[in-house]
């Protein structure tokens, strides 16, 4: 008997055979090399006590990552990418066993190592260096501010569960772990079983590295037997696979019933359009042509972003067909381990027949093979295998209902004529929710309409012409950046997008109270919440003696017409409103000649800097600078700064200060508003170039 | 027989009656006033397509509220609020015969239009004047730059579902229909059947008042049919009620096959917390006990967000069920009718058996009654009714299961006494996902470890203490600018807050391009985009004139070592960086003497500038500013200036214009990047004051 791949429960390494119950009869599933037939490993869950699962990331992995700021998260993830980095080799060689193709390999594994680097730097760039993270401003909700809203997002002390599909079995599961492990959550993984000898690998190296507090991952293979029963209010299962079993996963009682949030991302019906203004001999053309094949070939079309419908002006329907068809006969089909290959088989011979099988349902149903759809192998060692699919391109007139339904989740594609755009777009949204389209064309109003017309009915669009597609990561590659998932069939989830998935695994809760007590809760300091002025000038302070509410309140300070007269001519900023005192009264917004907004936030610097060398670094910037009371010659400013936010860097010996600045009148109407910007050092003095 | 209500379908009011099919049955359902069991009128939806109600939204709705910017549906939304409040008195008189007090009814009447209000600021405020919403910056995807991404939010060509619960029958709905409309959807709204008359009422006139386009708004009086048989992947529900209708819908095969969007608002067993330091005598204290008391009767406790589980330090148990039971003495409950009730019957007699049999499961699980508990009423004409319920104190130990679990959606609450505040935050999550969550504490550190203690587990929470008592707008009322909604139990789902529940009723997609394409798709200068330096100084044009992308370069300046001094002694900014050569050299940061930030962007000004009067009124901020790259002396600046976002104003003479700010040296390195805010006049000259 072949191995059987263990799985990492409640902190050792369990193999379904050490099952002692005696009572559970393991059903082992087999994973087989589908190019050439042999049998590698095989998967079984049995024995796995799953409630303990549950209370082991819930009690054990939930609070060790929990206690972890987000930069700490951070400087965790990068470590982990640079340790997995390094052992690459190893996980590509696995990946040739799966089917994939070296080049398949680089979009699974590097790619997926490349996830986690971005999500590193989203943790320590896009939040704080803490564990409460501030969505939205401050909400002003009394007249005299007593009184006030933040809404802040919290780790959930629940459980993130993965079931992942077969096809990218490392950045499936890393592109999922980044954010879930940036948002507090312990983790619990379940591959797929074809292509689990590959996660299982990778995982190994996650534990071994020691790099993740115990508990915070860990690993089923096999069935997740009764895993959703110990699921609760606070717990996320975040699904990939089919829209079928993304449905059955929907109606299970933890998800309707306790409310267990539940993201689907499931394969759908991708649309790629040639625009009408790109026809045979454009650049566009081209690349339309290139694309679509790339699509069909890379990962042997086994992506839930491959392109399906392949939208073409009716008129060059067959110009379209003859230079894919063209192309395609050129793809080397073959074993992974060949190096001429150029598309591997399918992921198993079960899933070539799920393939063959849809083929035939959409011939049947009215579309034309172009080329390919023979089960038959082009070349290569075991490509006779059952596992092999050829590219298959079809056509079918947009009336073939199947062509929107039936998802041949293979290297297939359909082409489908099109007569205008809003008949173009009214196709793509037959597909009833898809995670990604593709517009090829140079015709900014072909593009504008079509991207705008099919954008509630995808999660990504992608826009291909001669100036982008030099630089383009293509179709079918979701990005760490940018959000994945889809509506409707492609099953309503949202991953990636930089931080925006982070906080889908974490609760936002809208907090009332006074400013003083959402300055305790936060960590920021809020609008008038108390100021400490005592202690000496804040800029004197490094970060270990810098506390949030220090203040330095600078003036008041005179602003003379001269003052204005002669900022305007050093500047040459010789604004009327500044210069000329019977067209500024005129200005609906001014009361006459008043000074430049530059020269308010200039005197106020001037007002609270502290000359000589010391803890602050550099004021790197400036944010929501607002002009609220116009200053006319004579008036007198104040301003005061108050340490709002502390972010300390880990990796650093400086940290990010913002101050909050309120530049006020001798009247106390406020003239501007800010937040100043600066760099400090942790400890005065430590970082001297 | 009693007065059937109509519904609002496909452009008619039709009554049930006027069924002609002749094989519908219908059911009527009764509404009775509750206070004096007069019946009212009856509720059935016999007889209505709901398959026509559906289209009629989708395709005739739909289409006319999308072609409508978010400004002019923010238009729309204030003069719909000003036409309803202008008839609030009728709304007040009919609000009487449901069981709500006049006070119950500013919640719902006045509440729901200042929501509308709230909602029209949103669309105008946090939306640009047009149809597409972009949602973050833009993300840079390419090292030439000549692919970026930008996420957008677009109408989804769907309809929005309301189905209401029974306690705030103009609230409900308009809290729902602010944001629904503001994202471009049509709604249809089903109220509850007790208190239909008065959404009916509110729904006549919105009809009357024509402000809304056809479609826009259907209202359903009666039972839904086979109205979720209709729905599909572009439409949404949202739903208010009890935990246990939530489950269902949530089951519907349009949600968890075809994907609608389903938000649920349900019931829950909110928390109020009284800090160990707040006890008797102590201002927190009588905070305390006055909220419970206000809670408990305010719509007679039929309130999602109405406190369940008073918490309180297990010493100051007897003091505060003393306290509360003492003031709720002196509730005079009573008709609505009469002017010297505080507190009405419940909506229905059903609702108050239902209330009576809740209170029996609690006090039969090991709960005591304080106080109430019996089903007489206390005074005032037709208060025998069946619908009256006293105003019910209960305790219990936490350990009593049902405390946590059995909601008594009346005037009933239960005193549970807590140990330590570890345990009070587990108490408190035990009522499994709340809605709002309050603490009662004048210390900081108690209400930072409950507030973040319990965050997870609720969608508001609310710290009342003596500084913000007076401006607090209590336990019990969510803001439109701030969430409402919670995790498991509470629902999961997520509603208000600003602009977010906007944008829950939109798609989010990644939309990849050329920077030039973006700029197509978006209306929004994309950097990198093409820029347009002919045509004269676009501070000269106004916003009939003004394009997107349209550009002025100035420049090159030097600044010299003779500006940077001046500067620094002219503003006081004598920062070392700036004065002294060896220190500067000595800061990490930057090569020797450098110029500063302000100079830098004051320099800028001087040369984008147009001195003479023109459309371009007032620079009103700044955003986003970065300093890159250190101005040594000697260094040139050139500046180029973009126009990015261009936002008339629908009911103003001026609009606001974005203008990107590059500032680059001679060596074309970025100096500073930002963003310029001005207001421009629509025509030249039309707003002079």
């Amino acid at each position: 008997m072949t191995e059987i791949l263990t799985s990492y429960a409640c902190g050792t390494w369990t193999a379904p055979a050490a099952d002692t119950s005696g009572t559970a009869q393991p059903s082992v599933r087999t994973i087989c090399d589908p190019a050439t037939g042999t049998e590698l490993a095989g998967v079984s869950s049995a024995g796995i006590d799953f409630a303990a699962v549950v209370a082991h990331a819930r009690d054990t992995g939930g609070p060790a990552v929990r206690a972890l700021t987000f930069h700490q998260r951070g400087v965790i993830l990068k470590a982990l990418a640079t340790y997995l980095n390094e052992r690459r080799d190893r996980y590509h060689a696995i990946s040739l066993t799966t089917g994939a193709t070296a080049r398949d390999g680089l979009i699974d594994i590097d790619g997926g190592i490349s996830t986690l680097f971005s999500y590193s730097s989203v943790a320590r760039r896009h939040m704080p260096n803490s564990t409460v993270y501030l969505d939205g401003g401050v909400e002003r909700l009394s007249k005299r501010q007593t009184f006030a809203g933040q809404h802040i997002c919290t780790a959930r002390p629940g459980v993130s569960v993965q079931i992942n599909a077969f096809n990218f079995p490392v950045w499936g599961m890393l592109e999922k772990f980044g954010p879930m492990f940036a948002a507090g959550q312990p983790v619990i993984v379940k591959p797929a079983t074809n292509g689990a000898q590959l996660t299982h690998a990778v995982v190994t190296d996650i534990i071994d590295s020691g790099l993740l507090p115990e508990g915070a991952l860990q690993l089923i293979c096999g069935s997740t037997g009764d895993l959703f029963d110990h699921l609760g209010e606070q717990d996320t299962i975040a699904f990939t696979g089919s829209a079928t079993t993304a449905r059955t996963l929907a109606s299970h009682t933890c998800v309707t019933e306790r409310g267990t949030r539940f993201f689907a991302e499931a394969d759908s019906l991708n649309f790629s359009l040639l625009g009408p203004d790109a026809g045979p001999g454009s650049e566009e053309f081209d690349l339309y042509v290139r694309q679509l094949v790339t699509e069909m070939t890379a990962k042997a079309g086994q992506k839930c972003t491959a392109i399906r419908r392949a939208l073409v002006p009716a008129e060059h329907l067959d110009a379209v067909a003859e230079a894919v068809s063209g192309k395609l006969a050129g793809v080397t089909v073959g074993s992974p381990h060949d190096e001429a290959t150029r598309m591997g088989p399918l992921v198993s011979a079960d899933q070539a027949d799920d393939v063959r099988e849809a083929i035939s349902t959409l011939t049947a149903a009215g579309a034309e093979v172009v080329c390919g759809g023979e089960a038959t192998r082009t070349s290569g060692e075991g490509s006779g295998s059952r596992a092999f699919v050829p590219p298959t391109l079809l056509k079918a007139a947009a009336d073939v209902d199947a062509v929107h339904d039936v998802e041949a989740f293979g290297p297939v594609a359909t082409l489908v004529p099109y007569r205008s755009l809003s008949e173009a777009v009214e196709i793509a949204a037959r597909g009833r929710g898809s995670l990604v389209g593709s517009v090829v064309s140079h015709d900014p109003e072909v593009v504008r309409e079509v991207v705008l017309g099919t954008a509630p009915w995808h999660g990504r669009i992608l826009v291909l012409d001669r100036d982008d597609a030099k630089e383009s990561t293509g179709h079918g590659s979701p990005l760490p950046t940018l959000v994945h998932g889809g509506p409707g069939r492609a099953g309503g989830g949202e991953e990636l997008g930089g931080i925006r998935s982070v906080l889908h695994y974490m609760q936002r809760t809208a907090i009332q109270a006074s400013p003083d007590m959402l300055t305790a809760i936060t960590g920021t300091w809020t609008p008038e919440a108390a100021r400490r002025t005592e202690g000496g000038h804040p800029f004197g302070k490094d970060l270990s003696e810098l506390r949030i509410g220090d203040t330095i309140v600078g003036g008041p300070r005179e602003v003379t017409l001269e003052d204005v007269e002669h900022f305007a001519e050093f500047t040459g900023d010789t604004f009327y409103a500044h210069t000329d005192e019977e067209a500024a009264a005129a200005n609906p917004f001014f009361p006459g000649r008043v000074a430049h907004g530059y020269l308010v936030v200039s005197f106020a610097a001037g007002l609270f800097v502290k000359p000589e060398p010391g803890p602050v670094l550099a004021n790197y910037g400036l944010e929501n600078l607002r002009f609220i009371t116009p200053v006319s010659p004579g008036d007198e400013l104040t301003v005061t700064l108050t340490a709002k936010q502390i972010t300390p860097r880990e990796t650093d010996e400086y940290g990010e200060v913002r101050w909050d600045a309120l530049v006020t009148n001798q009247d106390d109407d406020i003239v501007a508003t800010y937040d100043v910007l600066t760099l400090v050092e942790k400890e005065a003095g430590k970082s001297k170039s």
